[in-house]
């Protein structure tokens, strides 16, 4: 087979005469737990039978990137990798039986997938689906077993998430790909494949929050902000948000939080101090934290009778939820969103549209930018909650 | 005040000549945890404003009532007291401002109360009115903090779960009474106060199981063959019933179970035969059993994607839910409900006419009857696991 060496020419997303061959281009590889991510030739496979090879224009790093390049969980260390699962870019080629994405459309990539087919894509009740959903542990393609990724001494580097973005070219499943408008902003349309989608989906779909509904986000990371932002655009009358680093409470002020609490500057339980303020409990709250205590913090912070948590933070903690069966009995209610609930290929395209016509602010989430080869300085802003999202440009 | 002792004839329900005061009744007292009822005679107050005092005619045993008898959580010690909060009834009296209901009315007391004025009545998401709701720690009226039942020594006797229905008299508030239609049978009636309501409501409203679903029920005491009844009467096109009773699973499958399976002869864990059997899991479960290990098991035997466990066991064990954060991002849902979500004064005349005309089968529920004096023998059918209900006759 092949091998052509890209041109540093961005601009040529319809260059025909990769397809079918193999591609060398950089990646950004995790060698080991921890390691700085090593920006280095590899080279990538076409795309097989349903899948779909991407040009990826941006990428943005997320808390599940840091968790699975610190292999916290021993199952996920699998090395070499290419991370990365937030990312927009350009069809370079498509994979035997590909029809709805052609070379050249403007895609976004999306870890939890959707075949189209299974009973969870059947189902109006269901985002899981049954051969795309979100598995940590999965570092193949699901067509043959096998990477699309070598090391230019051939030895394979695995896939993540379905994604694997953190490479000038990615090999994805047609089902982990969604065709956007395009004449949307490729960068901003980057927030699309996790962060917003997961926190503004959380507050649209899972909750359906709605006017006048109360609400309290635990966590303003861009994940927490995300679900404030879909409180907002519903127009939830009052928005609680929880944290413990002051630049992220006053940040959060600007982008519709209507109150803030630090609860290292209380001296009550947060809950008590919420249901205080929120005449008996808000109605909503988002867990964005991935902590046990914050959790049961959310859900006691909700009014008795109605009121719903949203579970969206990672717990990877043995323990299980502290919360007595009897508790339940008070009506509040907790549930896990995946990705915002959101059907990705059938309804990211319209979430898009959302969003060029500014139903929904996506600027305030990029807070850097830098070049793609800085990537681990943007694992490092992130590490140090300085960052939103930090787009990198590729 | 003067002291009336009624006669022995219980047919006389509008004796206009008992209204505002005292009536010495039969009642059967609990004087100490686990020590038998005494059926003796006591005094029964008049009822206050907003209160009705009730002419019992049929009242039933509950495992609510067996728990409080026992005396198993140590804050519900309250003696003398008078348990019971199934039955039905006639008005005898009411006190003032009662609107709703005159002498002669056919009721049946609701220990979880709708006052309509709260934010919970109010609301149309919940059923747990803020003044009348379910709390085993409450043992006078609300109006005045004070009992209206005396031995006739004068000491005062503790009222239950806003009913205390083992009494030929008993005096609660109008909150928590339903009139009923007067030509539905009294003695049927008596199980819409608590097991039937719950089971079936749970099924109807909490789930809102329908046609076509499918469901496993954990535990197949009372409320466990209503929540049965209730997605039979739904249509559900598989009901799985689980207990380790032999007696208790063929007594369900003449009762609508369409599968039955006894946990003590599996050589495997229930949900895994039940995911089997089921194409991947169920769409709700109904955990009846009061049981950590059997939660756990209804949990993981719905469907990824939409199961909902629905949880109506009584947890005495101070641990907690026996489930992992992220096993809420399998999509599965758990949901506490109480009094099967029913708004009692709203709703369960509609609901007692939907059982005069057949919709519901409640007669296979009253698996006995005795006389009112031989209340301990029904005690004792309960705790053997002999009997669904055995009806009291006053």
């Amino acid at each position: 087979m092949a091998i052509i060496k890209m041109k540093n020419d961005t601009s040529n997303s319809k260059d025909v005469t990769t397809a079918g061959k193999v591609i060398t281009c950089k990646a950004a590889v995790a060698w080991g737990p921890g390691q700085p991510l090593v920006v280095e030739e590899i080279l990538v496979d076409p795309p097989q039978k349903m899948e779909v090879r991407i040009k990826i224009h941006f990428t943005s790093v997320c808390h599940t990137d840091l968790g699975a390049w610190q292999g916290k969980n021993e199952a996920q260390r699998v090395y070499p990798r290419i991370l990365g699962h937030e990312a927009s870019g350009v069809v370079e080629s498509v994979g035997e039986g590909v029809e709805d994405m052609k070379v050249g459309d403007h895609v976004v990539p999306i870890f939890n997938g959707e075949c189209g087919d299974c009973v969870f894509c059947k189902s109006k009740s269901s985002n899981l689906c049954k051969k795309f959903r979100v598995d940590p542990l999965k570092s193949v393609m699901t067509n043959d077993g096998k990477t699309r990724f070598w090391t230019k001494q051939g030895e394979p580097i695995y896939h993540f998430l379905n994604t694997s973005t953190f490479s000038e070219y990615t090999v994805v499943d047609s089902a982990c790909v969604v065709k956007i408008d395009p004449n949307a902003l490729l960068k901003t349309m980057t927030l699309l494949s996790c962060g917003v989608s997961t926190g503004l989906g959380a507050a649209w779909n899972t909750a359906n929050v709605h006017a006048g509904s109360t609400v309290a986000v635990f966590g303003l990371g861009a994940v927490g902000l995300a679900a404030v932002e879909g409180a907002r655009s519903r127009g939830a009358s009052r928005i609680i948000g929880i944290d413990i680093n002051s630049e992220k409470l006053a940040r959060a002020e600007t982008m519709g939080v209507t109150d803030i609490i630090n609860p290292l500057e209380l001296k009550k339980p947060v809950h008590q101090e919420i249901r205080e303020i929120s005449d008996g409990g808000v109605d909503f709250s988002f867990e964005c934290a991935g902590n046990l205590d914050v959790l049961r913090e959310a859900f006691l912070s909700t009014h008795e009778g109605w009121g719903l948590t949203v579970l969206l933070g990672i717990h990877s903690s043995p323990k299980t939820l502290p919360l007595h069966p009897m508790e339940l009995f008070t009506g509040r209610r907790i549930i896990g969103s995946v990705f915002g609930d959101f059907k990705g290929k059938t309804q990211l395209p319209q979430f898009a549209k959302q969003c060029m016509h500014g139903a929904v602010k996506l600027d305030e989430f990029i807070t850097h930018e830098l070049p793609f080869s800085e990537i681990n300085q943007a694992f490092q802003l992130l590490m140090d909650g300085k960052s939103l999202r930090c787009v990198l440009h590729l």
